[in-house]
């Protein structure tokens, strides 16, 4: 575990990108040196493996050959950009890592939480961040933030219908219990700042430096 | 298991192209309805991933993130290609399969057998062959094949030293003693006609119909 390395998690609407710029702008003028990112972040091979994965007509994609190249992509964003900032003494912040595929895949879509886990160890193999803050949304209202934000283009997922995102929730629930350690749960219902704030106070108690 | 999903493996100039050639069209003969396949066989997607495997300009791929796309463009052909033909009671041959990923990556290259498995068995499923033959062949001597083959193009992988082979060779060793019930081997310093038809024998006496 990497005790410089914090991922953020959370459903459609859970505020994340907000909070996460804020979080990094916060911890800099603190004096902390800073990597802000989230996959496939720039790096090539990544890049062209979500061109794979994302790619439309690519209607006959399996389950598993998705969960497969989602694994390999975040593998190599990892090699490439992570682990060089965690080798510079920076402070990573990731936007989504293995839990989103955990809660997406593994238990939404139904292939297995232990399953993709299991890949997911590969592709990550010693480099597990060491805090995971869980932006917790009731799926609902973050569907209503989502609609109402008209400045955002709406993904493939944000058009699932809310039993996925209700699904979704329930498996960050799961894993917020099995991984109590490591992930941490902040009421995403709050106020972009309070949200933040609250964000900041746990990274700053938490990071090595 | 699938009885009638078999599996041809060995190291570079054992012949397999040749020998798989000639079994199917021995079986064809013989009444079986036959597929002859190997990844990423045709399927769209899987060709794109191997694509982006064999990119030359990819000099920073990990291996991890590689045994991952491999894995991913197995999962696809086998869903699209294998498990169509196996429903539809076809012989499928397929040229190299899970045990390339375990000799060369695995144990060749170092990434560790059980490692490569265990990504792999999440790949396959439930699919898996029932017979596997190794064309067993000396690592120097099928690189001397290779090279007194003027017609053949020769790939990344003929263009590795001797030592590399040689590895490959002792993984598809090691592999032959741990799944004996599965992997049968074949000597390949025999002629095609007499490696053709040890292979033949071996699959009428195993296939189910």
């Amino acid at each position: 575990m990497e005790a410089n390395f914090i991922t953020f998690e959370g459903g459609e609407g859970a505020g994340k990108t907000t909070v996460l710029q804020k979080v990094s702008d916060r911890l800099k003028e603190n004096g902390y040196d800073v990597l802000l990112t989230r996959e496939p972040g720039g790096i090539r091979i990544a890049e062209e493996i979500r061109q794979v994965i994302l790619n439309p007509e690519h209607k006959s994609m399996d389950g598993r050959t998705e969960a497969l190249l989602y694994a390999a992509a975040r593998r190599q964003h990892l090699v490439e950009k992570v682990i060089p900032a965690l080798a510079k003494k920076q402070v990573v912040l990731c936007d989504r890592f293995i839990d989103s595929s955990l809660a997406y895949q593994g238990y939404a879509r139904g292939l297995g939480i232990d399953q993709i886990y299991e890949v997911n160890q590969f592709a990550i193999d010693t480099c597990m961040p060491s805090l995971t803050l869980w932006l917790d949304i009731d799926p609902e209202e973050g569907l209503n933030r989502i609609a109402a934000d008209q400045g955002r283009e709406q993904n493939r997922l944000d058009l699932e219908d809310l039993d996925f995102h209700k699904k979704v929730h329930k498996g960050y629930q799961i894993l917020a219990e099995r991984f109590d350690n490591r992930i941490k749960k902040i009421d995403a219902s709050l106020s972009p700042d309070e949200v933040s704030e609250l964000a900041f106070q746990k990274i700053i108690l938490h990071i090595d430096q």
